[in-house]
């Protein structure tokens, strides 16, 4: 009954010294969150199904992972099931029926006959059954006089099963209808959408604005890949019912404390505006390709002017709008250079305008309060999950030299409540991507040394006397804050050591007879080898944290 | 398109309270089991079914949440469907036989024809039904060549929707069946298997013996009740790998430490061996009967002497079984009293003088090192899980007069991991229960004051200028450790006045038209209502945290 065990692809097990390092990341980003007023909330795991499917288009739908319901599941899909039967039975009654009608008339019988056995639900399904088998049906039928009783119970198979097998069986177990039946609860796709729903379930508990923060993993079925897993942790803070700008230097200023106080040093915070993009789109005379429109610029980075433009053009952008968006293409220098461009470009439109006012808002706050590591730019090519955010667009680059994706971003939303029947709810958020700062702090050894939780003295176990007198100092040193262990067992000199070496305890003591005797203890310090006999006090002070 | 919104029964949102009380207690939890020595790690949400399947008996299956697999889920199913095609096809024809056979013949004639209709699999069910519906059966043979047209078919049909319905649909969609094809993935059920599973897939990077503590979530699909979730944490930590009972005394100072931390004085740490409850049955003849034994003896304080002798009873136990039990049930006094009258007990029970042994090793080890606010207390009726555990068992109530059921609990398990082919590895561990001790510490007002992370100073927000003067110092502030933070909008002093009560804020910071001329801030001290003007220096010294 051995099993290789294993865990589910996209999922990853942590050993202490990753969950350390990740509890690192957590503690820094929650801190910080908190000096900048946000509160924690925590939301289950799994959601009624129908708070989350809908809201992430078919391919996020299609990402969910769906709970079975417990007990009997299955139960109403037998229910559907029962229907089936007639159906069937019907089915078996019609081809007989198709058998013996006189093929001169089988246009008007077959009309007849679905009348006769089926629903209207399956009327369509057998008329288009027939319709593609018309000719098969009517050779059969021409010689089902002449067949044997075996050649006729043979074809009536060959049909039935035909049928049963395209017709009901795909519809009565399909995956996606299914669904419904047999899950009504899905695993959390992000933290978003429970925290909207969170927002209106709790909304008399509420003061508005509401600052929270929410560290949880979320769970998609997407294809795993490098970087990319079925369990995730995310690390969002939003601010819920407030319109004002200041959240948005906030946020700005948190990216930079988190970013400096992981050590972090010179990440950039993207900035764009989604009415700037709008404006853009407005004045090529493109508003209803907006979405070919900024998918096609967000690939200026990765393909070039040209391939752009090529792309714009394929998507039916005129020459003349692209044209007009030539300046997009060189903008250049600083936030203020490039503010001034936008403002000759988009000077026609008045959304275009407004996005430009709000970014200078924020350039203006944040250049009076200065960031400590990072820096602020604005990059009109950045679009991220455009439907979504309506005004402020943020992500985060790590420092030059790191290749590595966004390592956090967020934007504005209007209406995050609406969904669930709470109006005019504004809502702006960021969001910490953990598995990718983990692997840039990896990459830049920003990690410190004393991230690790590692024991801090050994006890060597030389037999049970010896082991009580051990286990009073180890008592002693936790109550002043080390870790500290007894090796378990009275195992020979060697194991125990081994043990202490393979876990990188800096830290021995050995308690022999003499020690005992004398109320002493010997520390050997790993790392040099020294062996020194030590009073109680003496040694508290020795490893003291 | 708008929801009501909620969440899945047995599931909970936390609010920020809820979540600060939660983190104090895991903290606590967290840096008590690193002081002695133990690692944290981590394992996924969920885990490969044949993981979790099998392990914690039939009860424990159906509690599991099942993962409904990815893509098109009942392509399988659809799969094993076909064949129900051509089962339902032959029904068909043998119906149609039944009803032109000659009825002087019938018992053979029904035997061949289920011979010749269903393969080997199918047979025993159509006879079944054949057996249950003989006497209906016959009676429309009888009078099926008077039936009209319309009669015979309505006859077919009941005969075939009853046999669809109770042998087809019952079989091809039971749920027991189908989740092995539909579903290939579970939530966690609990955190012991996910860590034997873990050893056993890390063995070659794990040092033994492997200290690993482990605080994550566990999914079961109970009825919701009072105090019982269907998504709840765990906090476990666990020695494997050594099968000293040093750790034994290890864990017991370790709960005694973290209930010390949290402020819980008097609780009572009820220990017990399994060796010694195998002893008694062994003494009274009743090995075999271990489990109903100790289920009866379980329930001694629940529902007291008589009725456990009764239950025994009722279970098969002699009166002269019982009547050796006798001095169990008066067993009075401290360890060392009640363990003489066990030795009495046990005198011919080899396994049960070692579980003695045991004890009084435990109980002499931790009179020495002392508890700083719990109590050890033997307690022969505590068994917990009794297949399980092989050695000590743990189980830790709250101070007398909360009512509460165990607040932790644990013990040793022999063999831990041997279901995953790694044979002997003894496993020892104990768990503590988060929303139990979070409702005594609630109840007993345990709970820090400084817990809740608020926001200790707010400005008001009066305009641009005022806000940005009002940002720089709250960074200020920030960087001094303090949280703090603007209230975003310019709105009527009354509704931020509003906010900063109901947010509990401790200071408010008002910065007008004066205060940003003269560089001042004029602090309000909520709780009494004073207000003074301060440099941003003198600010920064008079909110100090």
């Amino acid at each position: 009954m051995a099993q290789k065990p294993s865990i589910p692809k996209g999922t990853r097990d942590f050993n202490p010294d990753q969950v350390a390092k990740r509890s690192y990341i957590f503690d820094t980003i929650k801190s910080s969150f908190e000096r900048f007023g946000f509160q924690p909330i925590e939301t289950p795991s799994f959601e009624n199904s129908d708070t989350l499917m809908g809201k992430y288009g078919d391919e996020g739908d299609r990402l969910i992972f769906k709970i079975l319901n417990s007990g009997d599941y299955l139960k109403d899909l037998r229910k559907n099931w029962s229907s089936a039967g007639v159906l069937i039975n019907n089915f078996f009654l019609f081809i007989e029926g198709l058998f013996i009608r006189d093929i001169s008339k089988w246009d008007v019988d077959i009309k007849k006959g679905i009348e006769d056995f089926f629903d209207e639900e399956y009327r369509a399904r057998v008329e288009d059954f027939i319709d593609k088998r018309k000719v098969m049906l009517l050779e059969v039928n021409n010689r089902y006089k002449n067949f044997s009783q075996a050649e006729k119970a043979f074809q009536r198979q060959e049909i039935f099963i035909d049928f049963f097998e395209t017709y009901i069986l795909n519809k009565l177990l399909d995956s996606n209808e299914s669904s419904k039946i047999i899950s009504e609860k899905a695993l959390r796709y992000d933290l978003t959408v429970p925290f909207a729903r969170y927002v209106v379930q709790h909304r008399n508990e509420i003061e508005l604005p509401f600052k929270r923060y929410q560290i949880q993993p979320v769970w998609r079925a997407d294809r795993p890949q490098k970087g990319r897993f079925r369990e995730f942790f995310q690390c969002d803070a939003d601010v819920v019912g407030s319109k004002s700008l200041w959240q948005e230097v906030e946020f700005v200023q948190l990216y930079d404390e988190v970013f400096t106080n992981l050590g972090l040093k010179g990440t950039t915070i993207k900035i764009n505006n989604r009415k700037i993009l709008y404006g853009i789109a407005e004045v090529i005379g493109a508003q209803d390709k907006l979405i070919d429109f900024t998918v096609a610029l967000d690939k200026l980075d990765k393909i070039g002017e040209e391939k752009v433009k090529e792309e714009m053009r394929n998507k039916g952008i005129s020459d003349e709008g692209i044209s007009k968006l030539q300046p997009l293409f060189t903008l250049k220098g600083g936030f203020g250079n490039q503010v001034e461009s936008l403002k000759t470009i988009l000077s026609t439109s008045e959304i275009g305008l407004k996005g430009i006012e709000e970014l200078e808002f924020i350039d203006k706050a944040i250049s009076t309060l200065q960031l400590k590591s990072a820096s602020l730019q604005l990059d009109v090519t950045l679009a991220r999950g455009l439907n979504y955010y309506t005004g402020a667009i943020f992500e985060v680059s790590a420092p030059e030299g790191v290749q590595m994706g966004s390592i956090g971003g967020g934007g504005r939303y209007d209406d995050l409540t609406g969904v669930f029947g709470l109006k005019d709810v504004s809502g702006v958020g960021i969001s910490f991507g953990l598995d990718r700062i983990y692997l840039v702090l990896e990459e830049l050894d920003l990690f410190p040394e004393t991230v690790s939780n590692k024991v801090d003295v050994l006890f060597i176990n030389f037999g049970e006397a010896e082991a009580l007198f051990a286990l009073k100092a180890i008592k002693s040193l936790r109550e002043n804050g080390s870790n500290a262990e007894l090796y378990p067992d009275n195992a020979k000199m060697k194991k125990q050591m081994t043990y202490a070496n393979k876990r990188n305890v800096p830290y021995v003591v050995l308690v022999g007879d003499e020690e005992l005797k004398n109320n002493q203890y010997t520390l050997k310090d790993m790392s040099s080898g020294v062996q020194q006999k030590y009073s109680l006090d003496e040694l508290l002070n020795k490893v003291k944290k």
